[in-house]
């Protein structure tokens, strides 16, 4: 699903993987960087090798030091990015499952051939994870909704929160249903507490998507990089010359890739290549739904 | 919502976010100290080039061992304040949701025509997510808040704890729905538990709020930190001359930094350019709750 | 309500909490086992410089892999230990808000005038929370409890374990109240999920006291500490003389003292500066339950 | 279950395990991998020493610098997957422990002498585990299923999810049940209940199962790691000579190593040594199930 | 309950609890390991500096970082094994509130002259406990067992799973008690979820003590671990001659130490030193049961 390439385990070479050149995304994003921080690296060298001899040489631990620091600073950092990723994963998770439940509860509550309620609902569940994606990502895409009613999307641009109004209309539906005896009242309760799990689901993601790192943890952790970034070329001249370059190079690659990764991933609702397979999981969740409440084969067999 | 900056990722150089000057706050509470360790490193630096020389020069894996131990447990408790910030975000998300699905079972238990009652939820429930916010900044912003009935407010100041006051108007009303037989058991159970959420909520909040970490903690660290920078001049001095005033207020802004960044974002709930959208947080909850118990509109569509 | 000077976040100069003499607790309980390294140092200064010169001397890298391998050892293990400080903290805001809505469904599900019942939950709460204080401090305070019913106290000492006891008392009149018809079943069913967590939280609270950190991964550590102490001198002597004493001293104050911090915070229920405000939360408690059951004013305010 | 060597404590010497030749299965993987660096710091150390003389020689703090943060990275990439594997685990634990609640509550609320609907369910739990199982190694094994109802395994190649087909089955016929009167109402909500954890270890194992951590992280860590092999040589040639050949593949094994481990926990469910005995699993929850429901010895006991 | 030593925080020298020599078990278990080590880094140095004299002296950074590598790695492989050790402590801690929440309420639903019933429950309660215990070590210690039942012990080594067979008794009970109408509904559900609770303490425990750590995790460890000891004499050779030897078997001990522990409490529930007081937990638990259920003195006071 996220990358057939991690899987292949049985590759004799460890490191072939890295010569899918097509794959070196966060390289790209950095390329200006790097060759702003070579130029620099070089002038530093011009300057004090050729022409006058400046007397600042750290001496090396202060560079281990502050290096090592940055590093644990910067793999946190990181860490804090994948935990927000992986609650992504779990709520897109819980997502499915609560909605398959709910699905599956209503195929055993619901007459066989209650097929309005069916349709209604296969429909609004299907609504919900889909407008739930879009509000994501800033936006609603009418094509991907399904008109459980009529006249149900026409006005959705004066909604002001999509997945709610679909929530809501689940949730009365449910009320309905159990005002007029079609359901149990433990039946309900069943059904109600679904509901509160989908909205969780929603305003968990919500949360994750609108709240960034606090701005001053990571402008600090820029500033402490780019300060590192500044005073590393005065420690290796004396010792490489010219090939200090590199170094400085390689080094600003690995920490600002870290960084630049944290970024990428803390916000994993949208459709870069590290982000979560949301729109795989609303199509796959559809059609389980679809299978369950309506299509008559998997009725067959599931009441055979 | 927290900061647009962090999210524009496009920039083609990545360390261009670094100069936008005006957002220098931890700079510039540290400016003072900052100059006194500078001052320091001079004097020292001073005495021992120019007048007495003193033969204490610690060997270099001293600070080296020292500095990391140190930027250790100062990402550790970094880390502390950052998971208090997040917990206190989480929390806020839900007391969203929570709110939200009362409204949603009332709007779907309560006849549509029963504005009394529609409109005091709506009421006391945003009541209670505005004093909360208040109560964490220590007051009370009576123009905030609504009179769900009549003469409600007029006391508030003699109330011990404003929004147990407003949650207890919630549970009694509930109850009172109840036993008239407006609402079954089961929607009344349903309703129930979310008076226990919103409950833990507070009670959470305000624990974040008067918990700072454990003193000996945050003074052992002060104390560790500040001998680290009263010590590290002497391993400059013959290395780097006065260049070393230089990198003794690189290291004390990078270190101490990072200790100023957990005490700004361990209580969240102020109202500092790190803490949480309480405000805006409210004033949604306000409205979407509005919307789905009130306004004729909204009805329309979910009832349609 | 830890310290009012954590929170001091606006003095302009960062290490100015540091000269709060009277704070030094972790020093004064360290400073014979000071003493004692320093004199070791001092010896071994002695006897290394002035009479035999033993070829003993460590090269650098030792000092700082075991140094740093030592700061990190110590900084998880103070960390194990501030997570059972932050876990009795939010046990103890559990307890609170467990018992607070436990009142406030009995003032809804009580009739008004049932003053015999109000009193008698409202005493047995308060006696709840402060024998559970006083059971984790290995006593009872009688003085503290109050006699909801007549003879209630006078057999406290034979009680195997007080807390249950109370616990036991309001179970029990849950239950009568429900054989009577007083609350419904729905309403039973809300209150015992609270004696349930009641006795979570008591249990909880037990598991931190009783448990501290496994004896030997603690004795290891204390182990692995006094070797590098003990070796430390010789790879000083060489460069700082007897300023090598200084530096020892601090070494060992500033990773012994993590060792003692992280002792002082792992039972968090006992009466030392950095323990939680135990006394205080009882007090607000029952505050809070007797305002909530008993007091007309607040009863006024909550039905008006 | 796992390895009996590893718990084998009591040897008086530590590393005899180390021993156990046929045990390399990581040293295997990497064999190549390894020769190739080998061949390439051999080639880096000829060309240095014998032909040109290339002033390339970072100073020592760069490879420790780099190293250590390397090292750092692994270390949580590999905790990462443990994580997984962890949960993977605990999710199997509760799989367990759900379904043979389920059998424990339905052999109390079944009459004794229901045969018919005690084989059913315990034919369908089992299905429920072993197709579970197979869905996670993609594929189905119908040798291992049973058929609890004529027919029922037929057309299994057309079902779109096959665990979701027997949790529908198990589904319904408690609503059936239900609704005859079989089960009360608080029965079912029991039973109910248990439905929907399955349906949630069912939906974490696919989460696990499909989504390795973030391709960028993964990629960003090995090549990171690639170039710290290459420069690796350079700063060994000048100290070790043709001994340094040696030393890189020790460090490139150390490191490497930890990258394959991560990569071999982070999916659980296969069938590779370090997976979880998901086969022993289903086959002990079947025997349990089964005992339970059916063989007429053990309800002796239970009914006794 | 686990060491009044580690309490005994009044001390006025921190290292006096080393002094305990009888407490050295790790010590004496790595004893005849540390002598083979400083055998081995003897046998190198004689051979080094008095016959051949051989190139190889790996630089010093080579040792720094594969040590704090190491060092790094062992510290998350012992909190890994705490984190067992302190699940397990908390399963240990549910096991008690759970049961005694049942005995609390069995006592306000049971009749006070229902004799019959309370020392079942009493008896079969304290049955899963001790046979939990003794089945996590492997085995059944029948005259820990109460009789609840004429004949109930007879064959319980026929039973498969001991523990279940305890619950599954429990769980017939509360069912006939229903059914007779001595408990209502709402009851039969408040003690049914006690069961799965139970149930849910079991399989967790059988968890942790069947899944050690990931074999290929440990043993890369061991490797790692085992090459930088063989590695680690030659650094210390010119240096320090035969004190190496001292040196050398320091840093074994520290970091070998860490391994151990890590397997020793990895698995709580033996009988080590280590372990928890488990047969302590039983024993507390059954009386407390008794004196709820069955004494009157207690019932006495609690009906007061």
């Amino acid at each position: 699903m996220n990358d057939p390439k991690l899987k292949n385990r049985e590759k004799s070479v460890w490191f072939s993987v890295l010569f899918d050149f097509h794959r070196t995304k966060t390289l790209k994003r950095l390329l200006v960087s790097m060759l702003l921080v070579g130029a620099y690296a070089f002038v530093v060298d011009y300057i004090e090798s050729e022409m006058l001899h400046i007397d600042f040489r750290p001496p090396s631990y202060v560079y281990s030091m502050l290096g090592i620091v940055l590093g644990i600073l910067l793999v946190f950092r990181t860490n804090t990015a994948y935990d927000r990723w992986w609650e992504g994963r779990k709520l897109l998770s819980k997502l499915g499952y609560n909605w398959k439940n709910v699905a599956l509860k209503l195929n055993a509550f619901l007459p066989a051939n209650d097929q309005e309620n069916r349709k209604y609902f296969a429909a609004m569940i299907a609504n919900h994870s889909y407008s739930l994606k879009e509000s994501l990502r800033n936006g609603v895409k009418k094509h991907e909704l399904v008109e459980a009613e009529p006249g149900m999307l026409d006005n959705l641009d004066k909604i002001y929160h999509v997945p709610n109004y679909f929530a809501a209309g689940i949730c009365n539906r449910f009320n309905e249903l159990y005002k007029r005896g079609v359901i149990t009242d433990m039946q309900f309760l069943e059904l109600s507490k679904h509901i509160d799990d989908a909205s969780e689901v929603v305003s968990s993601c919500e949360r994750i998507h609108t709240s960034p790192i606090p701005f001053s943890y990571a402008i600090h952790l820029k500033k402490f990089l780019f300060a590192f970034v500044l005073i590393l070329p005065f420690g290796f001249i004396h010792d490489l010359g010219y090939w200090c370059i590199l170094i400085v190079m390689l080094i600003f690659y690995a920490m600002v890739g870290l960084d630049v990764i944290g970024e990428e991933i803390e916000d994993p609702f949208g459709q870069d290549e590290n982000d979560l397979p949301f729109d795989a999981i609303c199509k796959s969740l559809k059609k389980s739904v679809n299978e369950i409440l309506i299509q008559p084969t998997v009725n067959e067999f599931v009441k055979a």
